[in-house]
């Protein structure tokens, strides 16, 4: 694969994972989830193509969002688009094979639900990628929304 | 195709569209591209998702976005990543089979050239899309920057 250079720190990421998951918050019930990852390096280019998304336990098409995770001079950058009219952008810090993504910019639609803050943080070990998101919403401050374990497929 | 019935005032935008366009902006020289874009719909859902990516004259890889179009009570709405670091937050206006995006907030990561605001116009006249991109950049007002013509494919 035709890999950027810049993109050896942020290697682990790349490939196909499947898994599953499961979602907590205050403010609504617990629920699980099946889930699909891509991480695709861009042609020749310093960027992974990020897609992701998720079914219910019933095969049901639940939440997909799509977006880049970037090496810039400071480390891995990460924007992601929602169809539910979020946008983010976030800064990331690399550990070996993990990488912590905080939030430094969050976009709404007119009609969309805001969220305050998103925290990701990824490891992956070997062929497993693991993950938690934590939110912070109106009224809640950053608490755990999502946790997985994917594998590579 | 499984295609939520929000959809129906959009539903022009959807499928797999390839053709070229020129770019230009008072900061650069002009230039040609590729471009193949896709509007697909969210199995069951009230959204479209986007892709897009354009190729140099020499058939080299330049840029590429993604992002989703999602159906509103008030009108369509528009969320886009970039690999550059960029997301952009539209509210749009349906004209018929055209539909005019107006962005209502940009972001930007840290290394990220920030763009101050983008205006895109769509219209499909049978199997032809032609669209417009209006950007306004650090000390240049909303000036055009792209202009192209696909065909569905």
């Amino acid at each position: 694969m035709d890999v950027h250079s810049d993109l050896e720190p942020i290697r682990f990421l790349v490939g196909s994972w499947q898994g599953t998951g499961r979602g907590e918050y205050p403010t609504i019930e617990p629920f699980a989830y099946h889930e699909e990852i891509a991480f695709v390096p861009g042609p020749g280019k310093p960027f992974l193509a990020y897609t992701q998304r998720t079914r219910g336990e019933d095969q049901a098409p639940m939440h997909s969002e799509a977006g880049f995770v970037r090496m810039s001079t400071g480390g891995p950058e990460l924007v992601i688009a929602q169809p539910t009219g979020l946008v983010e952008v976030h800064d990331g810090e690399l550990t070996d094979t993990a990488v912590e993504f905080r939030s430094t910019a969050m976009g709404a639609t007119a009609t969309a639900k805001a969220v305050r803050a998103v925290v990701r943080r990824i490891v992956v070990a070997g062929d497993t990628l693991s993950y938690t998101l934590d939110m912070a919403y109106t009224g809640v401050p950053l608490t755990r929304h999502l946790t997985a374990t994917l594998q590579r497929v």
